[in-house]
């Protein structure tokens, strides 16, 4: 294990007990604030909510590992011989980001049939660009992680293209409210996403030791805060203004009371 | 670590265990009230509620890195040689301060402009403050302290000007039944904020050993019992005589019930 002075020891440890106590606290927001949204976007408030309770447990189980894997003492960080297990991200992501996907197709309220293919077509692409992301992650060898990085890439591109070009025609169909937000949340989702390949290749560019073992981390953890958690208020914020606008429209004050 | 007396190191850890109980109470009040208010007001209590479980969360940590960092055995309190982990104040500070502002504006229920506008700026300005103060608040030396507190002091002196003028013609604006309760709102936030620069300070003027480190946890955790728990009651108050008003005003009491 790479060595790290004491301040980078500590400055990943806060940064995973910031996100423990981020993901919790927007968990309790969405679970609560789920039933100031109108009926039909309500299951995309609680995937949101899933995300973050899911994130927030798997940051519990990283933040016990990276406390098992070191030993800190007189101002000098050890490693304990326990390997840290960075694998807990991929099993988050296979769950989280599917649903982060569908979520943001969920709030769209495209039509049924235009929901159930976008959702499905991208909630198999994000699993499969985890999933092949993968086996170059636990390798230690450059050429095998640039051939599953340059396949998880595969789908992650086509994921980018579909939120940018495929979903233009549903954007331009939102009321002209939400317009702005919806275009904010694929935005946010483009590039809190790029951060993960980067940070992917900086073992196979040199980066190693303590710098790049707290840089990987503490990068991980703020991309899953913004791609998870603000991406979430985000969703919520158009959830709240469609429900207004779609009342007002309908006369019929009494749905989200 | 400096050396503590037994009294003394039962005091911190007293006050600690005070406020998780306080913490986790008014957490579980506000989440329970939340429906008690109009539908208005709701996002305002459940940010309230969310910087006291926050809080809640950090206070657990804080009381077990205590219980870490000493041995009590036969009326003496020696060293562990694990470090008290102070920095979960900022973490958790990070979070809560902006939501604290947020809650204030929130339940003043201006103008979606208004809102939005005041609250990112505050928001923005609060994060800034927490920011510049950690690198002070973890260096030894005197003058490095200064500097950051310094720096710190700006965004706090600009959200002090900006609660006290920038919000003046919006608090003249609320009804009179809650305006003297938005007064108090505003100058409970001021006070209690003023305790953590004087209480950084402490180790820059001399004060060192067992009774300054008492003196800084105890001081530090009344402060934010008053400045989330008690501050977070007064906000549920405001939306409550609020949510009458409107109510008194609409005609319309089924709103709430």
């Amino acid at each position: 294990m790479d060595p790290l002075t004491v301040g980078q020891y500590d400055l990943v440890h806060n940064a995973f007990s910031f996100a423990i106590a981020g993901m919790g606290a927007a968990t309790a927001f969405f679970f609560l604030s789920r039933s100031q949204v109108a009926p039909a976007y309500r299951t995309a408030i609680t995937l949101t909510g899933l995300v973050t309770l899911i994130a927030m447990y798997h940051y519990l189980l990283i933040f016990g590992s990276w406390e098992a894997s070191f030993l800190v003492s007189g101002g000098v960080v050890k490693a304990s011989g326990v390997a840290f297990n960075d694998a807990y991200r991929y099993v988050d992501w296979l769950l989280t980001v599917p649903l982060l996907l569908v979520e943001l197709i969920l709030v769209m309220r495209l039509s049924r049939a235009e929901t159930a293919a976008r959702a499905t077509k991208l909630g198999v692409l994000a699993a499969l660009m985890v999933l092949l992301g993968y086996p170059g992650e636990i390798s230690a060898d450059a050429s095998t992680r640039w051939l599953w990085w340059s396949l998880a890439m595969i789908p992650f591109l086509i994921i980018v293209y579909d939120l940018f070009i495929g979903l233009k025609a549903s954007i331009d169909s939102q009321p002209p409210q939400v317009r702005g937000l919806v275009n904010s949340a694929r935005w946010m989702t483009v590039i809190s996403w790029c951060f993960y390949p980067v940070v992917f290749i900086f073992p196979m560019i040199g980066l190693t030791g303590g710098t790049a073992l707290t840089a990987v981390q503490v990068g991980y953890t703020v991309s899953d805060i913004v791609a998870k958690a603000m991406f979430g208020v985000l969703i919520y914020m158009i959830a709240s203004r469609k429900s207004e606008t779609d009342l007002l429209s309908a006369g019929d004050l009494a749905a989200v009371r």
